[in-house]
């Protein structure tokens, strides 16, 4: 499929060789016992890997699209009001699903692309009304635009909200402390730093949420997506207990346990230390490099992903070159700035031998395309770093 | 997760080596050039499997239960008609579906458990009211009742329904001519037939679909199924220009175009008669052990799979002791018998030595379970008919 091109895009990421033989397994019965064990495992383990005791898990067949419009789907109902936390292209993508369920949505816009709204700002505006919801995205991955949720939280909770957070790009890779945080629903797809194919929308919903659903006064309007289904298998899962709903996604839910539990012997501190010195590592090769990053700052940055603007001169074609050195790279996606930077993911089970291998690419690719600078800058930069862990 | 026991239930299936591998390979970009090749290629060639060169396939990662509800909430609109063909548990769920997005549903019911609803019947409550769409289940994989699926199909096109079939457990198995027999809209998960492991919802919507889709009047009240976001990631998939809109589950699709075209290697006719003669052998068996099956006479009855009672004196414990034999069944679903049958699905790359293997685990089990039965009789009804062939 890329022979052994290193895979470095904001996800899908390098798996693990345990998650992939998981992958390939012979499949067994979606009721078999030994399945039930693994599944009710996997649950259990995403509790701690949210870091939210008392969460509710869901794991459903889908992309993180799905797990978005779970969420909205069951906590929504017409008429309610929710504020989005707008950062980049999936917070207007969570916008325009909150609408499709009835919300009447305020966005509150960073000033400019690669910013984010500050807290006074999203303060201001939860004084002026009632919020049922409030929409953060932790890591935007058009941008790489990384928010400050921790304070987020704080504010929603104040003021009544419940706390939703789009943890796609960020969930077992950027610090999250669900529970600790007051955040009363997460989600993640599997392909990110969950380190697992895509294929698996996961959402883990605090107390606060599973009781905004019970109290719901309609039925949830999207079938697949609702909770009244789904919440009777997880629960059936946790005790062991095989119930049928739709068929689960048998080898995903066995490799995403075996990620998990890799995940857990690494232990949620030394993951998201390493992911800081990993991103701070590669951020300053590409700083070395003269390349600027479309975050505005590194507060308003993710530790998960990076983007960088092309050099003058460099264009999207570069990424032809960073392939060709043994790396894929993903091109830019925020429709404004497309085709003026490129996007690099380092998460999951990401080492410090990816990361020079990445900064090296990335340099013979900037050679290529005729980009002046002094050979190994960036991986001195990055190496610096690295030594110093 | 199975060792090397038989697993012949009615979904998932015994997969293919190769789709396995496919699974198992390590993941590249869902941007990549070869990823959008093969995704493109499996969308052909779900074209020539559902025998539908005038349709519009679409691949989206979710369980068969997604294929049912995409296809409702895109083709009902609030108020319309539908008409469901009801032979079971999963056509209760398909009235259910349409209903959640807001379709008026007549059910004609099917006057016994294992058995199906006469054309008749079916004609009389189509002349009756206008209905925008009729559902059938092709085969309810709760009973293995098997419908009268093309008659259906010129009903309704008769009566001016948009003709849809819940083809979850027949679609590459069953036979099926989408195009020909004026089915607007086959839907199918990848678990059964198909042979890929559970994670995909395969959707094929012919022209009237599309017309009808286009047509409507509301916008799609769920995100997450609407054709809107979908239909230029399938077009562009098919004119090989990467376009994002969720991130597709990279390895199943991989391992769906394996699968796919291993089927048309194949051949669809040579497959169908595969499918014929193996059912045919089995149920010789079963019939020849003076087992009883849940439908209620041949024409009645799917190919894919087959729906037995246990006999006097034996209960669900005998699928414990098939399993110990080295073969793992399905216990049973319909909620009214659930306990008094068990069921087997012989589907996909499934082989002579599939049935033998499964007759000859079925014997131990029911003798172990105390049944009395000349040893051997199972196996000498199906080698009879497998010599034949």
């Amino acid at each position: 499929m890329k022979d052994r091109k290193l895979l470095m895009i904001p996800g899908p990421i390098e798996f693990t060789p345990e998650v992939l033989r998981a992958m390939g397994m012979a499949t067994t019965s979606h009721m078999a016992p030994n399945f039930i064990e693994v599944f009710g495992q996997a649950l259990e383990r995403l509790r701690q890997v949210f870091l939210c005791p008392s969460g509710q898990p869901f794991v459903i067949a889908g992309s993180g699209t799905l797990a978005m419009d779970i969420t909205a789907a069951n906590l929504v109902e017409r008429g309610d009001k929710a504020l989005v936390v707008n950062t980049g292209y999936f917070s207007d993508r969570f916008a325009a699903i909150l609408e499709r369920y009835g919300a009447t949505v305020t966005q509150v816009r960073a000033p400019a692309i690669g910013d984010a709204p500050a807290l006074e700002e999203i303060e201001a505006t939860l004084k002026t009304d009632s919020y049922k919801l409030m929409a953060v995205t932790h890591v935007d991955t058009s941008t790489a635009v990384g928010v400050d949720v921790k304070g987020l939280a704080a504010l929603g909770r104040q003021y009544g909200a419940l706390v939703v957070v789009d943890g796609v790009c960020a969930v077992a890779g950027e610090e999250m402390r669900q529970e600790e945080w007051g955040i009363d629903l997460a989600l993640t797809a599997s392909q990110k730093a969950i380190g697992v194919p895509p294929g698996l929308a996961l959402v883990v919903a605090g107390p606060r949420a599973m009781d905004a659903f019970r109290q719901r006064k309609t039925a949830v309007s999207n079938y697949y997506a609702d909770w009244t289904q789904w919440l009777p298998i997880m629960e059936g899962c946790e005790s062991r207990q095989p119930r049928y709903f739709g068929t689960p996604p048998v080898n995903l839910i066995w490799a995403l346990n075996v990620s998990l539990g890799q995940i857990l012997d690494e232990g949620m501190e030394a993951r998201f230390a390493r992911h800081r010195r990993l991103s701070e590592a590669f951020k300053a090769a590409v700083t070395a490099l003269g390349l600027r990053q479309v975050p505005v700052s590194p507060d308003k940055t993710a530790t998960t992903m990076t983007a960088p603007y092309y050099p003058a001169g460099v264009d999207s074609k570069v990424l032809k070159h960073i392939e060709e050195a043994g790396v894929i790279l993903a091109g830019g996606l925020h429709p404004a700035i497309k085709d003026r930077y490129f996007r690099i993911g380092h998460m999951g089970a990401v080492s410090a031998s990816d990361i020079l291998a990445t900064v090296g690419a990335i340099e013979t690719g900037l050679a290529r395309a005729g980009y002046g600078f002094e050979a190994g800058v960036g991986l001195a930069a990055a190496q610096e770093v690295l030594r110093s862990a």
